[in-house]
């Protein structure tokens, strides 16, 4: 499992990933699931993955090369006009690398399946955010849900929901990532330290401040115990229950 | 889907399920998932269900009417000697049922799986709790795993794991109980109000008090909105995060 998040905000974007592989909890291995691509100035590319790791891999590789000589191959994300494009072309290469590893004969115990966060912005345009699905359609963030969740979603979820706003500073919205993190990585084996986080600030098009968090982290550690303090704290704050009878 | 927590206590033992069943979210219903058998001064077993309603329900009927025409049937769970004997009986029962409506060569469109929460007491033993699984085993809760969830037990994980107390009153385990039901009645539509809540205090040997949460329960209410703001109070309680560089 892995668990990402990418995030819209009024000021911008922030992606924060875990970095767990595993192959069954007798194989876990440490990979980097965040990508940035940028021409300063003109593009900032910030891409996530969940799923098959050779899936992944194969993905961010194929549109890697492409960026590199885009005279001999499709469209590049580093040329394509718009977000929109950029999503349609790394959903084409998505889908397209699970199909030739499905129809390869292989047989596999898992799926080849892998979703991702697409988010960034190009001269001209606001920030766009994506969620790109294995079949290679995807789906864009909005005021109604402005954020994205992949992999181990669940576990995270009910405190983003409730403390997300779209006014926060990127300190906040990490912090908040952390604490959401903090609950995912507490429940499920598969997701773990480190992560890696990064801010994209709207108009700056240029890749923003990034930072691993580090399993010795000390304000994750802070996070980590504080939260407990604070849920502990937070649940006695409420009216107490009283049966009817 | 389903949502439903058995919780052992110092004090005695708390069950709360919801009952909300569907197939396809055009197809919703309300029933009980949630049954007491007892013998006041003797014993008392309370079982909750997940998963296909009609095993379920054939399992609890089954179980019925062994207790109601024992001469004539396998060991009832009203003469079984200890709470393990009866969660083998349960667990026997849930797996016949499930294999034969798998064998019977009807085709279904979803598994006819399910699982149980089952606890009480027997007089001359202490109170005990079990999760069966649908291949008719089970497993105990002790110390180290006091609680037990069926269902959709993701969303609502993560506070009782936080704000657990095995020397809880009753009434502030519904009340977190109630915390971990709204995160996830939030974030899943398959579960959903009223609740049902359910009380066995040890060695009293008599059902405890019980109560149907419905769905304009002002007390709920109260624990739904203000549950929104003391989260945020608390992230805010936490230290912030700042950039390395």
């Amino acid at each position: 499992m892995t668990y990402c998040v990418g995030m819209s905000l009024n000021k911008g974007l922030v992606f924060m990933s875990d970095t767990r592989t595993n192959a069954g909890v007798d194989n876990v291995s440490v990979f980097k699931k965040m990508v940035t691509w940028e021409n300063p100035g003109e593009r900032v590319i910030t891409l996530m993955t969940a799923g098959n790791l050779a899936t992944t891999q194969a993905t961010i590789s194929l549109l890697e090369e492409r960026t590199k000589a885009p005279e001999d191959r499709e469209p590049s994300i580093m040329e394509a006009p718009s977000m929109f494009q950029i999503a349609r072309i790394a959903g084409r290469v998505l889908r397209e690398v699970i199909q030739t590893n499905s129809r390869s004969g292989e047989e596999a115990s898992s799926s080849f399946n892998a979703t991702m966060i697409l988010g960034g912005q190009i001269k001209g345009s606001a920030p766009r955010l994506f969620l790109i699905y294995p079949e290679g359609n995807f789906i864009e963030a909005g005021g109604d849900t402005p954020f994205f969740q992949i992999g181990e979603a669940k576990y995270g979820k009910p405190i983003l929901v409730r403390a997300y706003d779209p006014d926060m500073s990127f300190e906040d919205a990490v912090k908040l990532l952390m604490v959401s993190f903090d609950s995912t990585v507490k429940a499920n084996l598969s997701v773990g330290l480190p992560f890696d986080v990064q801010v994209y600030e709207t108009d700056t098009l240029k890749s923003g401040t990034s930072q691993r968090i580090e399993a010795d982290d000390d304000y994750f550690a802070s996070i980590s115990s504080g939260w407990g303090e604070a849920l502990k704290d937070a649940f006695n704050s409420l009216p107490n229950f009283k049966f009817d009878n």
